[in-house]
């Protein structure tokens, strides 16, 4: 590979004649791994030209740097990085001066700290992945996808994606949302009243910071997805847990102030139970008593594969009151980065201004190969694949569980992709799951998903969309032999 | 096409018989626009297997639907949506009751109303279009993106943009920014002081929420981007512009509690003008002295067709006090949305858990997508090519300026997308391109980019990056034909 010549750069503060500042940004790049062994040097006349110096300038800094074998000449053919050229050092590239910031004073708001899930970078090793919410290559449809992305990167296509599309979405993919996929969840709604977001955790966000201000109180499920906690201490909102049981959450444990409840209806996150008709009745009457708005994220509703879904609670919502949270990424992959938004425009107005204030809108090639791929039916077939897929190992992971006797804390009645496991008291999950983690096994600790502290330490999710079928039976077998030894 | 089953859904608190809901489910998805003419319904056996209801239901409110010639029977092949079907009306879509929230209360925060840069949806039908920032499809190297993209798209790379990457990027994205695309800038960076973002926008947005709280001064360049000074007013800041001459951001001007100083110095936007390399050190021995941070907006520094761009502010910064906000999205295409922050570790640690928490990471396609496309070199090709155009029709517009006698307020003197204009006092620039609008020729009113209320109305800017080099010449002329009559 050759070194292109606008790489060079020569440091207006530098020190020394001309010819050694040449040799030493060519050494620094060297050193520093910019520039690697085999890799060629513009000619010399071309990068004279480049710096605006003479080229015998050039010419002799090449020399002295071939002299000291970090470069070598190939006959007529130009200058190289020496094969003998030093290894950059493998600690610490070289450094301008010291950070003289006083960052603890210069950062006016901290955002790290959230406690997340625990995964490992490299989980795609282990060989028993109990893990939640990441892709199944074998089970996605790579074949399809791709045509539906080069499609979209068609000339017919080009003036529509690389147009800033801040203040409107994709119409296809709008329009495929309207007329295909809310009509599945009993939902009518205009292209007005929906926003395309990044990801179903951005559209929370937005939901968040639109309806949220320090002065109002949110409700939120006890257990829960961390992340949304997250957003919500972002909003500086009141926050207050309510507890969920086996219909997910109870409404009459809402606290009466509540301005905007937060719940999963179709799959509790993380106890995987679905609220029934009756229970989405009550929060929504108890919602209107309060006069409070309801974010539902419809989280794996597509993975119903025990019953179909019950109806989303923003189909039976007649005044407004609910926000529904959509989301392609879990279905698709997550690395997609594509959900929606669905309320009232007055709603969706501000979601959209904020998300055009904050990032513009989600890249227009996405939202188009994605509605090539759910209108050409590609989605349909991988939701009916993955479905199947999922059903066959929630049945082995059941029999399993239920051989080694370990308890079944909560599991989706229609579907779902994980169970959650409550180990006997006492028992450590962090411990159990570095236990495991020895054992090529991995599971997810529960205390994250508390809102509580100290939070059940004894809680843990078995999350089955990555683990092979025949490899479950063996990883419940290590998880109990562990438990076991804990106990 | 079919309608899949998947779409049909009874409502649960449906009125009357079950064949009379299921009759008025069909009637209502064609009169809502969701159901068209020619479309296949399911088989009753297939539908009635859905719902859970009896075949023959199905098949009394089919017939029922084809004797009131809202479906059609193709002899055995099945139910259509008849070609008489009634049209869904064009101005409404069926409700279910009317929207009960009072959102001038339910809203907390309120994001509309920023003012921006107006530019009709339908630019490109416009003949004579002096507008900034989009594509001109003529110049994007069309074949090698999508060569990119389908190689991203390879199963080899499949693991890598499923992947959730939320604590991390692209590796092979950021090894080239490291190694490539910031040497040319001067700036050497390592890995942890890098954060890809979704486009110069976003990371901007990233930078105030992380460094500015109600308690901070910002200031901003006067005139500057207006999209900036609505992401300040979201961090609530105290916000002070300070105006800009032909040399960019006077820093003696700069207000000594500064905390934060937002600057352009490649090419201010929108006065075009770059900052000097004495200024840009000024600017920093000032940001010293007041221990204030810059954040540096690279703005446009690739098309430095007239002069090599200089050094970037980050480059001649010693103590980790330039945070650097560069873009592939402006010089790539709008629609792209990738840009990232250079910063100290501390800062990009805060600013990639925001990240996280808002959007967690911009789709993995894409930065590995145009890491593709910039390691083969296609980018530098692309730079070059749009350089060239640039460059020929920034000449033709000088010169129709200049015959036409119109006042030039700023150019870039090593490049640039566009020229900033007065007109004589007493000219309102709104009321100048509504009148030109209808003459096919498309400016932008300065007035939005004034921080000052009120702002000058006799500014505008002419953009240069999407006319045809043929076509500037008319347009200057029919833009000094209607100042003329103004004036």
């Amino acid at each position: 590979m050759a070194i292109p010549v606008e790489t060079f750069f020569l440091a207006p503060d530098g020190q020394g004649t001309l010819q050694a500042r040449i040799q030493q940004m060519v050494a620094e790049g060297i050193l520093s791994g910019r520039f690697r062994r085999g890799e060629k040097l513009p000619s010399s006349r071309r990068l004279a030209h480049h710096l605006g110096v003479s080229r015998i300038t050039v010419t002799l800094a090449y020399t002295e740097l071939l002299a000291n074998d970090y470069l070598s000449a190939r006959g007529r053919s130009g200058y190289y990085v020496s094969e003998n050229a030093p290894e950059p050092p493998a600690f610490d590239a070289p450094r301008r001066g010291e950070d003289q910031v006083d960052w603890t004073h210069a950062i006016g708001q901290r955002f790290t700290g959230a406690v997340g899930v625990s995964r490992p970078k490299d989980w795609a090793r282990y060989r028993y992945p109990f893990i939640y919410g990441q892709a199944d290559p074998q089970l996605f449809d790579h074949a399809n996808w791709r045509l539906c992305a080069v499609q979209a990167l068609g000339v017919r296509d080009f003036a529509a994606l690389t147009r800033d599309y801040y203040d409107q979405d994709d119409p296809d993919l709008i329009e495929f949302i309207v007329r295909h996929t809310l009509p599945r969840r009993g939902i009518i709604a205009k292209p007005d009243e929906i926003l395309i977001t990044l990801g179903a955790q951005n559209a929370l966000w937005l939901a968040a910071q639109v309806l949220l201000t320090q002065r109002r109180v949110a409700a939120v499920e006890n257990p829960c997805y961390p992340g949304l906690r997250d957003i919500l201490q972002q909003s500086r909102c009141h926050m207050v847990p309510v507890p969920v049981d086996q219909n997910g959450l109870d409404p009459d444990a809402l606290p009466d102030e509540s301005d905007v409840i937060f719940t999963t209806p179709s799959h509790q996150c993380p106890t995987s139970s679905t609220m029934p008709l009756d229970r989405r009745r009550v929060l929504l009457d108890r919602a209107r008593e309060m006069e409070a708005l309801v974010v539902e994220d419809d989280y794996e509703f597509e993975m119903s594969f025990l019953k179909p879904p019950l109806p989303a609670l923003k189909s039976l919502d007649t005044e407004g009151r609910v926000i529904y949270v959509g989301s392609f990424s879990k279905s698709l992959f997550p690395g997609l980065r594509l959900g929606y938004l669905v309320g009232s425009a007055p709603f969706i107005r501000e979601a959209r201004a904020l998300r055009a204030s904050v990032l513009r809108h989600p890249p227009g090639h996405i939202q188009r190969t994605a509605a090539y791929f759910l209108s050409l039916g590609h989605y349909d077939s991988l939701i009916r694949r993955m479905s199947k897929a999922l059903h066959q190992r929630r049945r082995v992971m059941e029999d399993a569980l239920a051989r080694h006797g370990l308890e079944i804390a909560g599991r989706g009645a229609h579907g779902g992709s994980s169970v959650w496991m409550r180990a006997p008291e006492g028992v450590n999950t962090e411990v159990l799951a570095e236990r495991l983690r020895a054992r090529d096994v991995l599971i997810e600790p529960g205390a994250p998903f508390f809102s509580e502290a100290p939070a059940p330490r004894n809680f843990y999710r078995l999350g089955y969309s990555s683990i092979p079928v025949e490899r479950i039976d063996e990883g419940i077998a290590r998880l109990a032999q562990e438990l076991a030894a804990l106990g």
